[in-house]
């Protein structure tokens, strides 16, 4: 079956399905705007969905504990009453126009014109940081690298190179010391970060050597062939380097923030992240909006707690764009009554 | 039983204990500084509990609709892990000292001795607005002058003047109306602002006569005798008056945003606001930070999910007056772990 591209036209295109965007679309339909969700991705939920469903959260108010995936199913509900369109699993490649005109396309062909445009892209599309290696795509390829575990089972009696000082690392470290031969802990740094009881729980099965810990190291070479990965070369600060047996290697270190299109279309970019004004959230382009981890302005702190408040703002600040002839009375949303009601 | 007045020490002292202050605390310990929540109210909750424990709120995010009360159940479930001293039933009446050595003192005589300070109250010691009018205050101490329904069943049979154009007049008009003998709405322009629903709801009411649209009128006068109210004139703005005839008024023109004695602190204030950094919540007095609905600053909405983010801002910004030699490295709370774990 053919994709036939869609057409469309709405007040607010909002660029991305993480958990501010989701809000963000909220924001727009309880100030009576139409609003579209575009996004790379082919379901909502941003890295919330993709890269940490389990993972409890404990800063989201009001909720004292609730896992990304959670997060994402009780924001699905709160946008529930109104029907939002969705344009995903294709990456919004341009972005052309004016306030008041704009017109986006994503790779597959969809058009979407919009009187204001709200970037909510969170990292950009983003993608791990990938570790400067020669050779390093052969092993991508034949799985001998990952980013992430699709399948433990994958690395069932096989030695395990985990690199990485954070969270992901020390998780996948424990997790997958259940079913490898060995696993190495590879870090440019003697001390780890992660949560006390995480750290406990590591120290203990290095102690019963179910866990190497290979500090202060960095990745420095790939050895093997067509493939299949012999060994991790590891090299300290001062050059002292160790050969790791190894089937597999897991680097964890982080989304690259890597804008992608975003960075082509004009707009004023500051070390990946798009400056706004902290008032209106508005970028370098009027009309065109940015909130989120993408936006940076003194005090920005890249928690999802404020990009719901960045959402409400920007929304309010678009609304004269698109609807240049209605002032915008503020209203709580207990005098508004129920979402979706006429 | 004589109140032995308390001394407390502490890190942040925060004025007030509504949905933002109880998330500034949250905020507070999970950067492992020690808080206390001081509030004139004898619990905590604020407007929420105080005002509309019962009313649906539909924009915090990650939950589609939940009440005032079930707000505040929530957030203090949040800072349940955290062991938070509370003073509580007494106004906040002095404040002294500057930044890393402040002094308060509540009307019972509590002192706390704080580092910083964090104003989160809301719309001051809040109150209704009064109408100006002739001899109120003698039908408010006889109860035909209310601000707040206490109980529905003191109107039994009565003649009730509702006035105000907003919901809370509104939703009074529609539940008393099932117990009053006649219901006034009384508003000072043709138009009631409220959610449709209830605006049909009214209007159904209207048709059948249990409620009488007195409008566009304004509050005149009250005429009766030694507290019992017999007559509320009301005029129009060309001079056009009626007698009303009735027992009770129920006035509801909104909370009066007096500070109290906030105002005398030496805090640069703005119409009954707060003005404070963008970046940082902080007032003109280095040390002493404003959030919330009490604060402002340019696009300041008086949302509460914007005051969670002003919460987070401000005690980052704060953090390094209560410790000053130690440097804030900003963590996820998913990498922080469990609130309340060592």
């Amino acid at each position: 079956m053919t994709y036939t591209a869609s057409s469309l036209t709405t007040d607010i295109a909002i660029i991305g399905a993480g958990p501010t965007a989701l809000f963000a679309a909220f924001e727009a339909r309880m100030l009576r705007l139409d609003c579209v969700l575009m996004d790379v991705l082919e379901s909502v939920g941003g890295q919330c969905a993709a890269l940490y469903p389990e993972k409890p959260i404990y800063d989201i108010p009001a909720h004292p504990s609730i896992t990304g995936g959670d997060l994402i199913t009780a924001l699905e509900a709160q946008i529930s009453p109104f029907d939002i369109p969705r344009l995903l699993g294709s990456r919004v490649s341009s972005l052309q126009g004016e306030s008041g005109a704009f017109i986006l396309k994503n790779d597959r062909g969809d058009t979407v014109h919009a009187k204001a445009v709200i970037i909510a892209a969170g990292a950009g599309a983003f993608g791990p940081n990938r570790p400067p290696l020669d050779g390093l795509e052969t092993y991508e390829q034949s799985q001998a690298v990952q980013y992430y575990v699709k399948k433990r089972s994958d690395f069932s009696g096989k030695k395990v190179v985990i690199a990485g000082g954070g969270d992901s690392a020390l998780d996948w470290a424990l997790s997958l010391s259940d079913v490898a031969d060995h696993i190495y802990l590879l870090h440019r740094r003697d001390r780890f970060r992660g949560a006390p009881e995480t750290l406990a729980q590591v120290e203990a099965k290095v102690r019963n050597g179910k866990i190497e810990k290979v500090v202060p190291y960095q990745l420095h070479a790939l050895h093997g062939e067509q493939g299949t990965l012999h060994h991790v070369e590891v090299a300290t600060m001062k050059g002292e380097n160790r050969h790791l047996e190894a089937d597999a290697l897991l680097p964890f270190y982080g989304l690259s923030t890597d804008l992608g299109p975003i960075a082509q279309w004009g707009i004023q970019t500051h070390r990946s992240t798009i400056p706004v004004h902290h008032a209106t959230l508005e970028t370098s382009i009027p009309g065109i909006f940015a909130i989120g981890d993408v936006a940076s302005y003194p005090g920005k702190m890249k928690l999802i707690l404020q990009g719901f408040s960045e959402a409400a703002m920007a929304m309010h600040a678009a609304h004269p764009i698109a609807r240049p002839d209605t002032a915008l009375r503020f209203e709580h949303s207990t005098s508004l009554g129920k979402p979706g009601t006429p």
